[in-house]
């Protein structure tokens, strides 16, 4: 079992179910379990013309998922694969046709058109008023006198929903739906088939290969061909659409056959639009997983010449979750990128307390290279020295444009400085930590109440607290005991630095990924740097 | 290759392009193109609170599909399954950050929170007013003090942008988005891996096991379970969120991780709704692929607690196609089937020419029974004699039944009998043909204008056209031929179904599989049986 789905022979009733259940209270269905599985809208008057459609389950969202204001009046859901009965189509015709009739939208297999076809002769003997369309749109095979019907089926849905939604007479609605057919062209391509509930997998399409010119059935397709990329994919298909298309506008429809990422689908949008066709495509439908083969890595194009008439009924808005909607398809708008990204670095100040301060920081820091190294070493990859260290030298280089004179400032160009020369998580909590409590320093905090302003953030954003046996447990009691002295200072420090080596089980950073007894009788190298740094500078 | 893609380095840019081109002019770009790729609403005045979400690429729709009025303005597209730069997200702030300020929505990973976090912090030095939460809605290790950001991320971009699109101030929106936060639980589940572009797909999970607890960056889940149904792995999903929900209503969001089908999905929100939980659930988001992970065959669940400020932020509606909407759970509508689906037999009624002649049309069919098996053997399975000859036995049978003087109601209930005792296609399409021209003689037309349109119909439904190899190529002279006389149209019929014996390519039916060589020489079947009929009843 590869699949979500409980037995085989439930998997459509059970499906239907879930979306009614999700449909809140739209959709309804005929109480016709287990042979019979129609969909219909829950709001329906019979007032205006029914569109009824349907088939082979597996091509979800088609059709269910079109039943809806402006779209589809009902679905007949058929075993996958396979056609509804006759008695199935018939249900669905009789429960929605009223006076103003029905039209049934079939997709182009022998087993729906007779099944379809039958009971609409079924119908008709009750009086009803019902016409069929057949929708033909594949183009794999040329020359084959019965084409398939794939994804451009919904334009025919769309359409002829649109215009019974509006009060159009079934004449008017039929002669629509055979204008989009005669205009609909398909063409599908995927990377692998499909799998069938309850079957094994064909594994038909190797790797490189695609296969071109597909049904939505698993069946294989017209040709295999080499696969290299999604242009290459793209242009293959475009070239098979070149030879029926003209040199009209037209609308795109970019469905997923259901097994492609969105991230693919977009990559192939993207190609779509830009290929020899894209001159031509005026609006796009999707991408979208629209008419599917049920989980088929494999995308369709449909196209349909634009009228004004057909426009209008394609872009007119419906509240489907399954359809995408019909944009214009109009160039990507590009934004210029907003000043401030270059940071305005502050003007160079002289200061000399603070110069001889930052640089014995420095001096410190570069100092304990190689103790921090070994300590790392013990819990992780044996770097902190070394990435402190390369910090501190690059700040001395700085130190000429530092603007030593504003505190605030400073802050900031420090925090700039460790972003840009020290890696990892520690140099982006760093710098967050300086650029935080310089905000605070220049809304008017004290040093200290600063300081504890970007720990603060520096916690937030990196979800340390005390105990979890980072640089946090010896800088934030450090920093309580700051307005008691840099040597009280130093002394919490140490003391917190020192109790990381009994924290066993960190919680976050890098060592919450080592064991127990890795950590154990080890102090954390960031608590053990700060505790140094302090306890240096009372030295 | 196995998936959609070009070159690897540009897939998240082709990707963006084509999210763009497909947006019908409502999303733009920033102009930072590789490195910087930022989508923000085409139509944004920064007139009110923005909201900015992002993180590594492969999760799509999210985050670009989810940017528009009601949700996101802007989201910040790092590459795949990597956090974007900090250079990036500030360049996003800052495009769509006005008076009212920005609320980044950052899911918990390590280096979304850094990022995010320095791009914040610059921003402010900017003077901008920013606020940020993390996401953290993965219940799969509930020890974890770093929970995961997974589909629930959803549920605050959705209440977030509601509120912001209103006019809701900095701090009202964070405080929702946090409240969001607090009460959103996500559990994931799959079935298979994901396919990382570039990369070899690792094959975890072993048939007959699922991955349950799993993040959507491809990383293992917290455990491997046995998987055998649907509803199994449902109530696993439900068990773990059983230990963190409360006896309050939910909105659930039931995600597709990419690459499940349309068709399980419906079926998982058919066992989720029927669960132990479908009771608390007031609301459904989906089944929707909205936070993938690739193509992942697998799905998510989360759940939100319900209070009438987050009801309306999620049911209100917005024009985003990756967006399903929220919908009220409600029981499923089942509507009673209609009457007609056990078609009303006619009264039966006496005549006794009609009985004289329909029993001499079955006789002559089942003396050709042997015949016509011989010849449909050279190009199909042997029975089409025997197909004729069991459907001229059920109609005697039910001679008695039949309204044998009433010529309408005659030729309905033959195509009534014929569609319930006659096997495949031509069971179907006869019933075509005499239903229709039963209609067709209701209508008032000649016996001969009913059959012709009954075989009209019959043509339009099977597609077959004269020439095609079927029974159409001896029954369309015959009835040309009608006019004329009983003799005319048998000899009409028999040069037609001669003449079969010369069209090899067959373009309808079931001989159009079978080779020229096989077909050559002999006539078809059915135009066989209908020349036959004709000569018979002349003799």
């Amino acid at each position: 079992m590869t699949q979500f789905m409980n037995k085989r022979e439930n998997i459509v009733t059970e499906a239907v179910d879930g979306i009614l259940l999700a449909s809140g209270g739209r959709l309804a269905r005929l109480d016709g379990y287990p042979h019979i599985r129609v969909v219909l809208r829950a709001d329906w008057d019979k007032s205006r013309v029914a569109i009824v459609s349907g088939g082979g389950s597996g091509h979800e969202p088609a059709h269910a998922g079109f039943v809806g204001p402006g779209m589809l009046t009902a679905a007949v859901c058929g075993d996958v694969f396979a056609s509804p009965s006759v008695d199935a189509v018939l249900a669905g015709i009789l429960a929605v046709t009223g006076p103003a009739g029905c039209l049934l939208v079939v997709k182009n297999y022998t087993g729906d058109r007779l099944n379809f076809g039958l009971a609409a002769e079924r119908a008709r003997a009750f009086g009803l008023k019902v016409s069929m369309v057949i929708v033909d749109d594949d183009i794999a095979l040329p020359d084959l006198p019965q084409s398939r019907g794939l994804a451009g089926t919904l334009f025919v849905h769309k359409v002829a929903g649109h215009l019974a939604e509006g009060g159009a007479d079934l004449a008017a609605v039929t002669a629509a739906a055979l204008q989009v057919i005669a205009g609909a062209k398909s063409i599908g391509m995927s990377l692998d088939t499909c799998t069938v509930p309850g079957s094994v997998k064909e594994n038909r399409i190797p790797k490189g290969k695609a296969e071109l010119g597909l049904g939505i059935h698993g069946e294989p397709g017209v040709e295999q061909i080499g696969f290299t990329s999604a242009e290459q994919a793209m242009a293959a298909m475009i070239a098979k659409l070149a030879t029926v298309t003209d040199d009209v506008p037209y609308v795109a429809l970019l469905n997923n056959l259901g097994g492609a990422s969105v991230l693919e689908m977009s990559v192939l949008a993207y190609e779509l639009l830009r290929s020899d066709l894209g001159g031509r495509i005026r609006f796009i439908v999707g991408p979208a997983a629209m008419m599917t083969s049920l989980d088929m890595r494999g995308v369709s194009i449909s196209l349909c010449p634009v009228t004004p008439e057909i426009e209008a009924a394609l872009c007119s808005p419906v509240d489907l979750a399954a359809w995408p909607g019909c944009h214009p398809a109009l160039p990507a708008k590009v934004v210029a990128l907003p000043d401030g990204l270059s940071p305005i670095r502050p003007l160079p100040s002289e200061h000399k307390a603070t110069h001889d301060f930052v640089l014995r920081c420095c001096q410190i820091m570069m100092a304990m290279e190689a103790d921090l190294n070994a300590l790392d070493a013990k819990s992780g990859d044996g770097d902190t020295g070394s990435t402190l260290a390369s910090a501190a030298r690059a700040l001395i280089g700085a130190m000429g444009q530092l603007p030593l004179a504003d505190p605030t400032q400073l802050f900031r160009a420090i925090g700039l400085e460790l972003s840009q020369t020290m890696g990892g998580s520690s140099g982006v909590l760093l710098a967050i930590f300086f650029t935080a409590a310089g905000d605070a320093a220049s809304g008017g905090l004290t040093l200290r109440d600063a300081l504890r302003a970007g720990l603060d953030r520096m916690q937030q954003i990196g979800g340390a607290n005390l105990g979890d046996r980072t640089m946090v447990d010896a800088l934030m009691p450090a920093l309580e005991a700051l307005d008691d002295g840099l040597l009280a200072a130093a002394r919490a420090a140490r003391k917190g630095a020192d109790h990381t080596a009994t924290l066993t089980k960190a919680k976050a950073g890098r060592a919450s990924y080592i064991s127990a007894d890795q950590l154990s009788g080890h102090n954390d190298p960031g608590a053990e740097a700060v505790a140094r740094l302090f306890e240096s500078l009372t030295a």
